[in-house]
């Protein structure tokens, strides 16, 4: 049992500051009511008064037995006594629903800090303030305000936990509508107690959650929250987030381009990956997933087979799969042949099948596509678009029948669900019926349900957690507080197995020169300083230069760039490499999550086109993978117009060693840039490197 | 009146074929009952048997009065004797619901062109074959088999055409759960006689119709699609259209279905674009995006306000208008001290705004917000989500009648719409009361309709058609049938105002090095094929030659490239370019559009990124702004990273240009492309250009 067990599923329930003054009071009760609460229930009223016509007592210890929970309807200023009379009264789990803490200012931040200290002290778990509480339909309780005026989802294996009341609300609506069933809701507010990353945990253990959907507005304990999402995905229990706040402007330092790179959405959506979280942009996509990952098990192959009763489904289909990159399986001959004994001479054998009116007018179709599509040792899942007919004639029962059957469970075959309807719900009738025929129904149109298979697939094809054996990280044998140089960090590259392109740091002209000639020419020379670090941006980057007069004029230009800044001249001397790929790596850290990795592909591109996957480290070599896989330049990595294939493997090695070494750093560095990553031909190569520490101070 | 007048609302109508032994006689006539058809309608049996207990006439020529509409039930073998019958009778008006035409094979064909030519001898208005008819409900009348099962949509002001009878039928149930009202619904199917241009021509003159959705597998006449298109679009009417076929896989099925090739998916966006057709990824993008279309007037400003009654709510409007691409205006201060007076002291006034709950319970407030928001001379448009209850109180009427008050139409101020509901359909009762008090509701989540607003804010910001002035292209004094060198390419761009590198095209090893001596070094030598479009594959491209033996080592390999082909030595030597900012510019023909102006920036990530923007030609200065905003890459043309901002009105006018000159090198044109046109600070020059013409032949 969890510990959270009691606040969800209480028998006994006080609701403190009771009142017919304000609706609240009223709209507990009829939520209670519509939920078909059966356990006890006190009111509790100062005054003694009747609320709704029901009997008070005055306070919890008129109450003879014991309390599971009390929820507290008094207003800001009266909750921390309420708070203290129910501690008295020996209740552990309370519901603060008063707004006015922390969202209000300063003085509502520091009651709420009272709060806090009070669920330390006396080990409540307390949900908000600033919360609405919860609905919890297999055990009929409802505490939730909001459900007076809606329809009750139907109990079922989705969870839903969102820091706003308000898209709570939303999405008990939202679970009503689609008749997707609901395990758990909770309105978490302020988190003062009970945050998301504890009731996560409170699901994983929960035998009747399959999925979990989040909505986010910020993640309090980052560490405990990746911690019970990884249990959860461990668990095979989906966590399914909509974090909001894409837009919000980043506060973070930007000292490196991988900083502009890795905003605080990115760092959010790399924490999430990293621990198998499915990132969705909006309480829809949220919900669908959920349902997919409920109804279907993990297919075994990751493509689908889709089927249709008019090619115009089928083409919808098909152009979703593109756009979204769902696999569409090619079907077995074996398969091709079992289709074309069963469809209209006019239907062709393609995925997505039109199956064509005959499946709807002849259930004995129908069954024979189900059946075929998902015996095909290609496909993972088949997605069927029938129409579920509601008259209840003979004919529809048939049909349904067939349906059952084409879709029971079999784990020798692909699992099968059916989406029926318009993307705008399933009349009521639909649903009933696939539920007493136990139909694996999909409430979405064929573009939502494939636009949420792709969401699940990120899921279903997550790395699993491996013992990650890479060699330890070789330290600089200096003190970090001494100052970095450049050829510092090409040292701590080459001595970790990076290869690094050969370059001399130079501070004269003559030695710009003498590096230079050690060299076949051209040679490219490079401004040097720790405080430029887009250095093409002040004319801090000079290529090609062909002679000794060349040389000295680049190393005038970067001079007097550093002079205008007060700057002793620096330069870095080498060789032209030749063309290839060029990748940016970097590591960044991040307040709220750490270190993160982020690789992007081709300099300036990688900005102006936004193309960057982050992942939080440590990353293993097939995370690499991923990440590489990720980008939308990935085709760039194949090959083509002048370059060979990537070596990828190598490349996801080097990459690797680079996480390695920036976590081996520790929590001084601030970021690792390694600009470019050159790919040529089978060799990888570090161009440019910078390393940022943080000053030494008392908090680190 | 269009001619099509009668067709969508007979008064008179025979069904054709009409029987018991199959659905769907009886199917037609649930749905003529569900729509309230009031006019004469006669059922044709040709054994003269009852149908669902009704009379019969064995034939057409039984009836005694005039008959306006024949709706043929019989299969295909049986169509063009009815339809000779129905000629013969005098009906003009006709629907054929069989299939087993083109879709089916050689066979269905042949009838299928029969029929075509019936419908040209006889001045037939023919929908079908493989149509499924058409739903009006403004004239009560529904000739359309799937109605029977599922609900009326409500009379509108939005029409919906649709190439797939599957599609229509969905369009039904998802008009029908949103309360968007409908004004026509049509299945055109194979459109052997009516297609979707004729159909946007007819609601082009119909009063009733605001908006005009499309559901396309392919585009049978683009010349007169795109006239009608047009016309629209100027009469204030927008096209919004789901084509489907982006895939190859899509592809198949769409030929399966119908029998018709599917044009090129980019080159059919380019179309929509020219002629401002809104182009949308699903079928409920198409129809809030509709029902915004006929909710709104156009906004006078390209910024919207949003306001919610929950962070959570204001929070997804904030982040669905940044991935959207949706502005969101600055308050004016006299807004923001307009706003401060209402708003509790806990909320705080930005765009989105939290209202908090006390717009919900306090009608004043919400009247407040909304009309403050409207008179903001920064915001074009405001959306609101607030619930709208259901429960009929005083309390409630009350806020109605500020919601009603707060939204009502004024040309000085911006509109207001209400999003009160999930993604998945409003309750009956909410849209109820919204029509009764008649509010501007969207149905639709917020994310879905900012999701909608983006792609309306296309439509709102066409660029109007202007008479382009450009001076007339110079065409070379030459047979277009003598082989096309390179150097006449360039001549051609230059004659035409297009800026070219200088370059001389040489044939042997001595003229390269003799070339090479005009410029200062280095100089960059090109492989010139026509065969050879990508020379940097073959390793056709050689840069930073230095001195004649480096240009003379570079020849022979050029040479040796075209000797494997057999194809004599040729190069281009000219002296090396500054780096910048490089785009490829390229027309090309497509068969089903014409010719078609591509844009995408930076060679090979161009392709690498799918990153284009494509417009059919001829294009204007204002419109190839347009185009050059639309790509993702656009940020690399405002500067940074040691470039200057673009000079972006002579680009375009460069570009311009360009597609002028293709244009006027006529049909015989198959491509003309400039890769690279590169932007060195505020010049741009055409690096090398390829033009291909097709053979001639008798039928160019």
């Amino acid at each position: 049992m969890s510990s959270l067990s009691t606040l969800f599923a209480p028998r006994s329930i006080a609701l403190v500051g009771a009142s017919d003054s304000a609706p609240w009071t009223q709209l507990v009760l009829d939520g209670l009511d519509r939920v078909g609460y059966a356990g006890d229930l006190h009111l509790v009223n100062g005054r003694g008064r009747t609320v709704g016509g029901r009997a008070t007592v005055t306070g919890l210890a008129q109450i003879g037995g014991p309390v599971d929970l009390a929820y507290l309807l008094v207003p800001e200023a009266a909750v921390e006594r309420a708070l203290g009379d129910a501690t008295a009264a020996g209740i552990r789990n309370i519901v603060v629903l008063a707004s006015g803490f922390t969202e209000a200012g300063a003085h509502g931040a520091h009651a709420e800090q009272r709060l806090r200290e009070a669920v330390v002290r006396s080990g409540l778990h307390l949900i908000g303030p600033n919360g609405l509480g919860f609905v919890s339909p297999h055990d009929r309780v409802a505490l939730f305000p909001p459900l007076a005026r809606r329809s009750l989802p139907p109990a079922g294996s989705v969870a839903m936990v969102s820091q706003s009341g308000g898209i709570a609300a939303e999405a008990l609506d939202l679970f009503a509508a689609t008749g997707v069933g609901l395990s758990l809701l909770v309105s978490t507010g302020n988190e003062a107690g009970v945050d998301v990353a504890e009731v996560i945990d409170h699901l994983v253990g929960d035998p009747r959650t399959g999925a979990i959907c989040l909505f986010l507005e910020t993640v309090r304990r980052p560490r405990a929250f990746l911690d019970a999402a990884r249990r959860a995905s461990e668990a095979g229990k989906p966590v399914i987030a909509l974090k909001v706040g894409r837009s919000a402007a980043s506060a973070r330092t930007v000292a490196a381009h991988t900083g502009a790179l890795v905003g605080d959405d990115r760092a959010t959506r790399s924490a999430f990956a990293s621990v198998g979280v499915v990132a969705v942009d909006s309480l829809e996509e949220a919900v669908l997933a959920a349902a997919i990952a409920t109804t279907v098990p993990p297919p075994a192959v990751p493509a689908i087979a889709a089927a249709g009763i008019s090619g115009g489904a089928c083409s919808v289909a098909a152009d979703a799969a593109d756009r979204y990159g769902v696999t569409l399986a090619d079907l077995a001959p074996r398969t091709v042949a079992a289709l074309s004994t069963v469809l209209p001479s006019f239907g062709s054998v393609t995925n997505p099948l039109d199956a064509t009116g005959a499946a709807v007018s002849n259930p004995a179709v129908l069954e024979h596509v189900l059946t075929s599509l998902r015996a095909d040792p290609g496909v993972g899942l088949v997605l069927a678009q029938v129409p579920i007919p509601v008259d209840g004639t003979g004919a529809t029962t048939a049909m349904l029948d067939a349906a059952a059957r084409a879709t029971r469970p079999d784990p020798g075959r692909a699992p099968v669900a059916l989406c029926p309807g318009s993307a705008y719900g399933l009349p009521a009738g639909v649903r009933e019926r696939a539920r007493e025929h136990g139909l694996p129904i999909l409430p979405g149109s064929m573009t939502q349900v494939v636009r949420a298979v792709a969401l699940m697939s990120r899921w279903w094809a997550r790395p699993h957690a491996t013992a990650v054996s890479s060699p330890p990280s070789v330290l600089p044998r200096r003190d970090l507080d001494e100052p970095w140089s450049e050829e510092d960090g090409r040292q701590l590259l080459r001595a970790n197995g990076i290869p690094v392109a050969p370059a001399t740091i130079v501070t004269t002209s003559a030695a710009a020169v003498a590096a230079a000639a050690q060299w076949d020419e051209p040679v490219a020379l490079k401004l040097v300083s720790p405080h430029i670090p887009h250095k093409s941006d002040v004319g801090g980057v000079h290529l090609g230069l062909v002679g000794p007069a060349d040389v000295a004029r680049g190393f005038a230009q970067v001079a007097a760039v550093l002079a205008d800044r007060g700057e002793p001249p620096c330069a870095l001397v080498g060789p032209m490499r030749p063309d290839g790929i060029d990748l940016i790596v970097g590591v960044v850290r991040d307040a709220q999550w750490g270190p993160v990795l982020a690789v992007g592909l081709g300099g300036v591109w990688t900005e102006v086109l936004d193309d960057v996957s982050t992942r939080l480290l440590p990353v293993d070599v097939p995370t690499v993978r991923t990440m590489l896989d990720d980008l939308r330049a990935r085709a760039a990595l194949a090959g083509g117009r002048g370059h060979p294939p990537a070596p990828l493997h190598e490349l996801a090695q080097v990459i690797t060693r680079i996480g390695d070494l920036a976590l081996a750093l520790g929590p001084r560095l601030t970021a690792l840039e390694i600009n470019p990553l050159r790919i040529v031909s089978d060799s990888v190569e570090a161009l440019d490197v910078v390393v940022t520490l943080a000053e030494p101070g008392p908090s680190t």
